[in-house]
């Protein structure tokens, strides 16, 4: 699949995407990655890309046109255009499911105090929020969404790592793993995990991963309960 | 203030924040960011930071020793050592200005299916989440925290970008703003903002703010009556 990401700052979202699992699924082809900048969409001199809001108040707005045409660039037939903004819905791995199966998606990157809110109707087919924060922009946002739905494209997570248990893809967090040396600092791995009884194994896994569950994320429960 | 981060792949956390506001705030000294790399703090010839789930299963698991050191490195008296991950606490504004408040926040990055829970017991004072979604690693997550943190730092917002009002800080979401052009496309900006009537412009942000917020995250509002 495709994504193509509009910004100001290309290198804040194409840099840490060019390493580890992502830049490999990028240089094999599995992930594609395009940027368009809005300061190259804009018509006058001084390439302006933003202004103050009507009405007063601090900050500086992205203006409408150099956004829409930056978009325009880049869109296709059957395109998904996200814009990021603490106004959408939060994502998550259902969302990061969602996009996974589209062809191209066009993310849409904020800076300053916001955009003109005639782009975001005129171009947005939806919103999405990373979480009830404020950055200085959508970019660390762009890279979040990128990543987690790179790792779900056929085959960029190899083998041995495609989890076939992981935190919120069923309705529990991950119950605690340990690796080597059985003990570490004093501290030994639970019994049951060194011997090879799978059941007893598959047990005790259940078992914590409800109690952490319980403990950490209530709400969880809650929504399989619903 | 200080952050520093524990990751394999620090320019994937480096490259993001050396641009824009957080690149300007590091320059200047307002903003200083470091990085300690497990495989530095291996001792075996192979510089191995992973190995095997005990109990079986898919995935490899970051080692808990080189871990440990390389959180021990960077340690201060008054640190704060947050592990990012799935199983955290989820990430948000006064989380946001509670670390804003620190001197040196550690941040430690996973990667593959996590790391050995007893090193998480052992070095971590909380454990943060960016949201319901999984990621290839802490490292976009590490991006977001230091982004949001970093633009509450004093002096790094200039004056004109320093947010009086914005999304999360009070218990609404913002009004739509608009910039110019006053018509754009065919669509206009409302006409109480293009008067000088601040009274008139107060109260419809204040009527736009609410009835965005019930449309779009009506959960804020209960949180305010609760």
């Amino acid at each position: 699949m495709r994504f193509d990401v509009v910004t100001l700052f290309p290198r804040m979202v194409d840099a840490p995407l060019s390493e580890s699992i992502v830049g490999r699924a990028r240089e094999r082809g599995q992930l594609e990655l395009g940027f368009a900048n809005p300061r190259d969409f804009t018509q006058d001199r001084h390439r302006t890309v933003d202004d103050r809001p009507y009405g007063g108040g601090p900050g500086m707005l992205m203006m409408a046109e150099p956004l829409f045409r930056a978009v325009k660039s880049v869109k296709k037939r059957g395109s998904l255009v996200v814009v990021l903004s603490p106004h959408g819905r939060r994502f998550d791995q259902k969302t990061a499911r969602r996009l996974a199966a589209r062809r191209h998606v066009v993310l849409v990157c904020g800076r300053y105090e916001g955009m003109d809110a005639r782009f975001v109707a005129a171009a947005a087919d939806e919103e999405l929020s990373l979480g009830d924060f404020v950055l200085t922009g959508g970019e660390a946002a762009a890279v979040a969404v990128i990543d987690s739905v790179a790792r779900l494209l056929p085959g960029v997570l190899k083998k041995e790592e495609a989890p076939v248990l992981e935190s919120f893809t069923g309705p529990l967090l991950e119950a605690p793993q340990y690796t080597r040396p059985s003990r570490w600092r004093g501290k030994s791995v639970p019994s049951v995990l060194l011997g090879g009884n799978h059941a007893a194994i598959e047990a005790w896994r259940r078992k914590k991963a409800q109690a952490l569950t319980k403990r950490k994320r209530p709400d969880l429960l809650r929504n399989t309960e619903a």
